[in-house]
């Protein structure tokens, strides 16, 4: 693997990317913050995208999924602090407003355009403020950052990333942004993330390496159980490389899912670790299991449970938690084989308490990032997630947040 | 219906159950409270039990599911402070052994005797302190208050009631007694309820009607979406009533259901009124759906939404919340079918927001229950789910439980 992370990678470090954001004054005209931005590439790509898997999808999300039913694709128009989604057939119609604006601008068809939108549900986009917050937009190569700053709503910080590989003999880029905070749950929370490569990828073995890569990185994040209306994950390749068309089965391709994978799990812990309120990254390692579902039930499971989350941030060595937590997932278990590690601590083998040290294991979740390690003893089937803790301030973030 | 409430009433208000409680020390024998307990009829009974669907079962589920096995039970050991569960082939024989301490006292058969234990996860009972306390527990007709009192954990208040209602033309009565707060979700959470009648009732009616009730009361009722591993409703039928037995299909089955219903339904709520931290119960009522069980994991998926839960604790109308959270859940939805109320005032119809007065919106969210009704306009199925809204003081309580 020649994988190599670039310095201040962002989604305009691949050739040919331009981005930029503006205000609108989308959520509050009296305190402007870039709430618009876009993605631009001078070439046409070829483009995928994985979608909420929530039955309410919001307008964005429905006239995204038709414009990039071709696998084609352009540009990105985004907006934060209003999600367009329960706002009925007027919304819909607003979405695709949205990007036939963005596409007059940039010269392109509508249809090459996606959209995506986060922020409050329920409440209709300004359009005039959003129309004048895309004509602001000034695109750049270095835009990226601004970009990620702009879809931001309760991050505290831009998620943004860039990795090189090596595409056919020739050396490629793939870089992504992100946002996530709260709603983060597996299949896709309000989340959006945008990567862009400049390698050339066959378009259907684009979209499938694209759904692999978030089954094991944004699938596997969780924040609070709530699954959004408006996630997203767009990717688009346009190909400026030069390298032949990456396929299914190729050499390239290995290389390739390795570098979008790194990707994505980067952004996707990122996001867990900026959860709301959360002091701490959560990592659930889950081996054993029967199948890769029921590897990733559990791990996801221990990671969203409240109890679990509220026991990190207290630094509780309350490992029975876990096991409950696991005990109520989709994954067979049987209790006289389950092994539970917190960090390098065994609790649990055979079923059985192991004695440790107290002032080990919360020296253990004092850190940073918490792993626990859990082994089921019953296949050979493995997942990880990615959660975090949960605190007093999650719960002031969100209980004023439409105030 | 001759449904009448009882005053003060509770598990020892129907004849012949005696019951008491003892400060045992288990959880701190520094601080000692009433932490064991014991409900005893003067004559056998018919028994059923429903226990927790977590495939971590604590060694006193297990025990218990082996007494009730036959139909039959005269007594039931309790304690606080230690689960017992994630305890191993030790815990469960000394789950065993706290059943045949309480046999002793009691001259009972020790498979007549049911045990439930709640409070932390992975430690051993402290069987000298426990057998002391069995030992000291008195009985005595008011002894239900001290009962619920003594399976207390992190509940601010005892959970009682008791109702008469006509057995075959005679007046028996059903009581109960519950503890709850945190851990609670569908299908049982650390959640004991124990619930004695003096009717006479046949014995494979009396498992299916208390599953029936477990139904739509306990197993509608979600605090944090944990379930817990030591869950368990047991219900004792004593007959001293001298009714005929009420059987499937009877007319003094209605009635009995309703009652037994009755004190379920006022437990759940209580426990979801009471939930860790909690300043307001919330109800969620679903309509519409295709079927039941649509109906359910749309009313507790709702019900258990964090977004959901601390929108009401903040009296934020952020309603799309809830849209989103149906959206998730298992239930078929069409979003333009779909309409929504919080209280009286209609947020969503055919899927487009109304206008509604924030300030309206607000003081019914500021009342201590919060009712949201959901119309799928799909189906004729219905249910309804009790939750609670999720506050800075959860987070405090649950960082620091084992400590």
């Amino acid at each position: 693997m020649t994988i190599t992370a670039i310095a201040d990678g962002t989604i305009t470090s691949p050739q040919g990317f331009l981005a930029g954001a503006a205000s609108g004054g989308i959520k509050n005209p009296q305190a402007p913050r870039k709430d618009v931005g876009i993605l631009f590439s001078k070439a046409p790509c070829v483009a995928a995208a994985v979608v909420t898997r929530n039955k309410v999808k919001a307008a964005p999300i429905i006239v995204s999924s038709e414009h990039v039913a071709d696998g084609r694709a352009q540009a990105i128009v985004a907006n934060s602090g209003c999600a367009n989604a329960c706002t009925g057939p007027e919304g819909e119609e607003e979405a695709r407003k949205m990007a036939a604006i963005a596409a007059h601008k940039l010269g392109l068809a509508s249809v090459d355009v996606l959209v995506a939108s986060t922020g409050v549900i329920g409440v209709r986009l300004p359009m005039d403020r959003l129309s004048s917050g895309i004509e602001a937009v000034e695109l750049s190569r270095q835009g990226g950052h601004d970009l990620a700053y702009a879809i931001m709503t309760t991050d505290t910080r831009p998620k943004e990333t860039a990795v090189s590989f090596a595409a056919s003999g020739r050396t490629a880029i793939v870089g992504g942004i992100a946002k996530g905070a709260g709603m983060i749950h597996p299949n896709m929370a309000t989340m959006l993330s945008f990567i862009a490569t400049d390698a050339a990828i066959q378009p259907v073995y684009l979209a499938d390496s694209l759904r692999r890569a978030v089954d094991i990185s944004f699938n596997m994040v969780t924040i609070d159980g709530d699954t959004s209306t408006n996630d997203c994950v767009f990717l688009l390749a346009n190909g400026l490389v030069g390298n032949e068309p990456i396929a299914a089965g190729s050499p390239a391709a290995v290389e390739w899912e390795e570098a979008l994978t790194r990707v994505c799990q980067h952004l996707a812990k990122e996001i867990a670790r900026d959860g709301e309120g959360a002091t701490k990254l959560i990592e659930v390692q889950v081996r054993g299991a029967v199948d890769v579902a029921q590897a990733r039930s559990a791990a996801r499971t221990i990671a969203g449970s409240n109890l679990t989350k509220t026991a990190v941030y207290g630094s509780d060595p309350n490992w029975g938690r876990v096991l409950a937590a696991l005990g109520r997932s989709d994954a067979e278990m049987v209790e006289s084989k389950v092994e539970l590690h917190l960090g390098y601590l065994c609790m649990m083998r055979e079923g059985r308490p192991l004695a440790f040290s107290e002032v080990e294991a919360r020296a253990l979740l004092d850190k940073p990032e918490v792993t626990f390690r859990v082994d089921l003893h019953l296949g050979s089937a493995e997942a990880t997630a990615w959660g975090c803790d949960l605190t007093e301030e999650y719960v002031r973030v969100n209980s004023v947040y439409t105030t």
